[in-house]
């Protein structure tokens, strides 16, 4: 089979840090995920994440010199962004070309979806890799994912992401997402999952043996919440079950090693706030509702309440 | 189908706090335990662990006065001790009994069985409920877990448990070796995991899903080197997937937060060095030729060097 993962630790660890990665930092970060076999890195969002951050740092504007800068480091056939469609306009996309990039990554509002296929089809154009990430994919009906992946093939997708941004997704609801994407629409499918129950591993496992060929990871995890797939329990699984080949696991923990000595904030959690979130399938702006409680049977008696509506 | 949940914390999360855990914790642990659901509670170490440990904390000992306060606490029938069968004498088995313990689980040397067997049936013999432990099973030859198996079975064990040491076990060698051991034996089959390479989820539903009944878990992980598998994960898979009822999460979360307050050495961590013994199933006597080396490279090779002999 062949497989083509994501390094995201730039971006979606951003949610830790203010995205307040320096360059230096940036730099050797990329260079390492290379020598690991990653096959492309992501290395920030173009002007802002969903919600606006106060003070955003490098990886969280994708500025023309930064992806310049990366670029430089490890190739442009390596260095992707990703984007929410409203915080674009029209010199966006030509712009983060002409500075190195080859892969963007288009974040779908499942109630606004024609943006972001404008955006895909105007990437397609420039000559980018393209990919739509299905947000909060475990809120939508079946029906809703079938009618996203249609109109983003149609629109030049050539790959849909399942972005279980909840972080509550179960194995068996990968599967049957991954099997419904590939059976409607000729695309790639990739998986994007947190870590707020423990079973990103899992997921990760269950897509890929329903046919999902692109994965997001991050080094040490770090990620918004409890995290991401993490890099280096994910490489390692890679080599142990030869699924593909082509990886160093030495060097994603030479990597992570790095990570953890150069940024704090990526030192492994598992708030329990965020696993009540993700149990229930709610979002992460209802955290505020889950963590002002102090007894988490409270906490769990709210978080059911809002899921109930 | 039936479950049955060993709640691990303060025996294997003893190897992070030398087994300190005071008296006062130990029975608010407990009591909580049995109100989130769990059947049992280990509550320790009888005389030590498989290698000595200097001045052996509460939970390390298992001594009689600690087995009568907590079965005070939480009734007898769900209070449980493991045991290293060198460790232990004559006396040992009816004393625990009289104090109030009713599970008892016995770690198998596979160099050197019969003595676990001999403790198995005189343990039968008291009236306990009683399990085997096939410690690091990962390195076993298939034939030796089925004479193993089969042996403690003939001895009176009423559970087998594929205890994965190493924390190197991977989903389809969980599913192997617990329909393996069902085949040959007329024993329930257990799972304690380690998440060394972050699959102890991944092992406990593969484990379940081939057949197996009984589960180890450990509040925040909290156990050898990065942890079992965490209870309250665990739970809330449970609860989410109604494979089993009468759990609950709200308690499993309100005892993570206490033990988080009361026991810093609980905080989760994912040491790098165990991801790489995990990955060459190496045992943890061999942590300090990993850790030696300051470049993940190295270590990843030195691992390599080893795990071939």
């Amino acid at each position: 089979m062949s497989l083509v993962n994501i390094d995201v630790t730039l971006r979606d660890g951003g949610y830790r840090n203010g995205f307040g990665f320096d360059l230096d930092y940036a730099r050797a970060h990329a260079r390492l995920s290379l020598a690991a076999g990653f096959d492309w890195v992501e290395i920030a969002y173009r002007k802002g994440s969903f919600k606006p951050v106060p003070k955003l740092g490098l990886t969280g504007r994708g500025d023309d010199d930064y992806i310049e800068a990366i670029a430089g480091e490890v190739g442009a056939e390596h260095v992707g962004l990703i984007l929410h469609p409203r915080n674009i306009d029209d010199t966006d996309l030509p712009a983060m070309y002409r500075a190195g990039a080859r892969l963007v990554r288009v974040c779908v509002a499942a109630g606004d979806p024609q943006p972001a296929f404008d955006a895909v089809r105007r990437a397609r154009e420039i000559g980018f890799t393209t990919c739509v990430n299905l947000t909060r994919v475990t809120q939508l009906p079946a029906r809703k994912v079938v009618d996203l992946a249609v109109a983003a093939a149609e629109a030049g997708a050539e790959v849909v992401y399942l972005a279980d941004s909840n972080g509550s997704m179960l194995p068996e609801q990968t599967a049957r997402l991954t099997t419904l994407v590939k059976s409607v629409a000729n695309v790639e499918v990739g998986l994007h999952a947190h870590n707020n129950l423990g079973l990103a591993m899992s997921n990760a496992m269950s897509a890929v043996d329903a046919g999902a060929t692109w994965m997001d990871s991050s080094v040490l995890g770090m990620g918004k919440g409890p995290g991401n797939l993490v890099a280096e329990q994910w490489i390692a699984y890679l080599e142990r079950t030869k699924l593909v080949t082509g990886y160093d696991l030495g060097t994603v923990l030479h990597l992570a090693d790095l990570l953890g000595r150069s940024v704090p904030e990526s030192a492994p959690s598992l708030p329990l706030p965020d696993l009540v979130l993700g149990h229930f399938d709610l979002s992460v702006e209802l955290r505020g509702d889950i963590v002002e409680h102090d007894d988490h049977r409270l906490a769990v008696h709210t978080a059911k309440s809002l899921a109930a509506g």
